[in-house]
């Protein structure tokens, strides 16, 4: 008899994005005159085209996989040479970090690595991870056994749950207790905070005091206004001894549908066995990927490559330039509309709180109902996001617009 | 203090390609001369270019990105409904097999999904694997703890292996034992073998008399010739209860670097929890995809839906008898040569009978040093495999003439 993973038998319902995806629907046949107007600020995508240089870099690539003497078949695993060469150069070295080429493993995606990154950990880790939270963080724990039951709030057993709230600024302290492992997402999916340098720099000095792990998904980086802020983990002293960080293509070069990201892992990071030996994650993880996967599409890593040109870095800033101002337009509607909000300044997402005794997901389906726009439900990410909702500003200025109006028309 | 994955510790030193790459580099950075005539037969990876169906569909598909209406963002994790439906249509409808469009999964790649398939199973099954193997099948279940430790042999403890010899045809025979997931792949890479349905058959009747899981890796389903042979391990009956079947764009269309593959997962298929109640895997299987995958890189999908048209089978089809005319000329040189030679008739692998004593990896050195050719030593597959060595014809033909030449100047 063959057995199952009885783990995944833990997860409460589906994941959050599919299951809005139903309810949209659902809302969408019955409704099919408001489905016309709807405006959708829910999963975090985004709306404009790719960049020009990577059009023109996927276009020459395409054409040289076209010609026996350019093809290109298996690549390195890890990445190409050049690509991974580009990103420690231009994200880490020249902002002063101390990161090498071959530290740099890129990936088609931070969601696969932050769930595979539990391959190469063991089972005995305590894992510390925020409420609310990015749901991929909870559910691939669960999904590995790390976790006992769910509670009736849908909190797993066995996880630590650091509470975000307005008065930590939505990024949890250290706690008091020990922990082996902390996933950290700062500019936060979903609250739209940004971790301070104080705050990073308490939570590598609790990760080194612990030898504790630090999970540091960064993905949203490129958000950062504020210039006093880290844009990575390894800008904190000592943080190559403790953190891991993830980073992705999707929101600043528009790669959601295109697939790209990548992963640190410094050399000077480690982890113990079972019987107490520190040893290297570094070999680890890139056992991990020489056999477990195969490498990024050698179109899509030329495409990933122009972001860093000249031109594509003007083109990145105009994106991210464009986005923000769509969330400045987002966050003033709901201010105006008398609704308390959080983030959307060093971040994609206006973090809302619901007026009265109002539920997430009751905030959810009465603005789907009343004004056609789907947003997220707090609630979603954990049990401290209930009682918010999450805005996206991934969308046209025209639609940010529109659901700024929208939110100030509505009737609590 | 973070725990690591001490499974990891149990590999035995690097994956085969990696140590192959060394060896490969090594010898050419002291005879720099000889390196000028290297030629590469040890990985399988193609060496055509991507069929100009493919091309045109990708061109297409890369300035859709780059407009905001035709723009694509996040996809479905399972893959965009036009690929699933033309796969599941084209590959299995109509061949008279039954396979619904939402039973396919679209991946970036079969060694990925190989890999990935052991999230959704439990610890307790007995896996049995093929000896010589693709080392990707044994690795993985070594870094879920699936193993005990190796012995000198390379062989791990508790899995079942099946050896494969020229009296079964390369191709195992179900146990006397019971066993819970059995890897098979044909045609067989490393030997070129390529089950019979009469072999088939056997096997899915001891899956279903023993409630097993046959993991079935059809990557060079393409390459059989033999028209009684079966393409997929549903034209038997009764494997869609026990039968989940892995395949790739790599080999048929010339993917390796361009990353498209996908798994299919039947509805009927089911495994049993911890305490026997049985329960279908397929939403298992959705939820990992949808939960730690973020689908494939809609231009790549876009260039795998063509490979479906009409022009596309026949620029398959071309490639295909491309690579097989190549099998045919290192066939019959290394026959010539006085070797003993398997396989590469219905796939496009030849497994060769090293000569006297000699062991694989001397024939490696042999081979590269007086003939500078690089195959790919049969104990590298497992310790049946010890005494043979694997010829790719995944070459020009120049370079499969040239290869069939040099092999016939050897002296052994």
């Amino acid at each position: 008899m063959a057995y199952l993973n009885d783990n995944y038998l833990k997860l409460k319902a589906g994941y959050l994005f599919p299951e809005i995806g139903r309810r949209v629907k659902a809302f969408c046949d019955a409704h099919p005159d408001a489905a016309k107007r709807l405006i959708r600020c829910g999963i975090g995508d985004v709306t404009e085209p790719l960049p020009p240089a990577v059009i023109a870099a996927m276009h020459k690539a395409v054409d040289e996989m076209g010609a026996r003497e350019t093809f290109h078949g298996y690549g390195p695993e890890q990445g190409y040479e050049w690509l991974r060469h580009a990103i420690a150069q231009n994200d880490f070295r020249d902002r002063g970090m101390d990161v090498a080429d071959d530290e740099i493993f890129v990936s088609d995606g931070s969601k696969c690595d932050c769930g595979s990154i539990l391959d190469i950990l063991g089972a005995k880790n305590k894992i510390a991870i925020s409420d609310p939270v990015y749901p991929v963080y909870v559910d691939t724990n669960v999904m590995a056994g790390h976790t006992g039951e769910a509670n009736e709030a849908g909190a797993y057993g066995k996880l630590v749950y650091l509470p975000c709230r307005p008065s930590n600024g939505f990024i949890p302290e250290p706690p008091k207790k020990h922990v082996d492992v902390i996933y950290l997402c700062s500019p936060n999916n979903p609250t739209g905070a940004a971790a301070t340098r104080e705050q990073l720099e308490a939570w590598v000095k609790y990760a080194l005091a612990n030898k504790a792990i630090i999970l540091f998904d960064a993905a949203y980086e490129a958000y950062i206004t504020d210039p006093a802020m880290p844009h990575s983990i390894y800008e904190i002293p000592g943080a190559r001894e403790c953190a891991i960080e993830f980073r992705s293509f999707s929101k600043n070069g528009g790669f959601t549908g295109t697939r790209c990201a990548f992963t640190v892992v410094p050399k000077a990071l480690q982890a113990v066995t079972k019987t107490g030996e520190s040893k290297p994650l570094h070999p680890l993880w890139s056992r991990r990927m020489t056999t477990k996967f195969n490498g990024v599409s050698y179109v899509v890593q030329r495409g990933a490559e122009a972001l860093y040109s000249a031109e594509g870095k003007e083109q990145v800033a105009a994106l991210i330039k464009f986005y923000l101002g769509n969330a400045e337009i987002l966050r003033a509607g709901a201010k105006k509309a008398g609704l308390k909000v959080f983030g959307g300044v060093n971040a994609p997402y206006i973090w809302v709180r619901t007026p009265k005794d109002v539920t997430s997901w009751q905030a959810f389906d009465k603005i789907l109902h009343d004004a056609n726009v789907v947003i997220t439900p707090g609630s979603g990410f954990g049990s401290k996001g209930e009682g918010y909702f999450r805005i996206s500003s991934f969308n046209s200025r025209a639609n940010a617009d529109e659901v700024a109006r929208r939110l100030q028309e509505l009737k609590w």
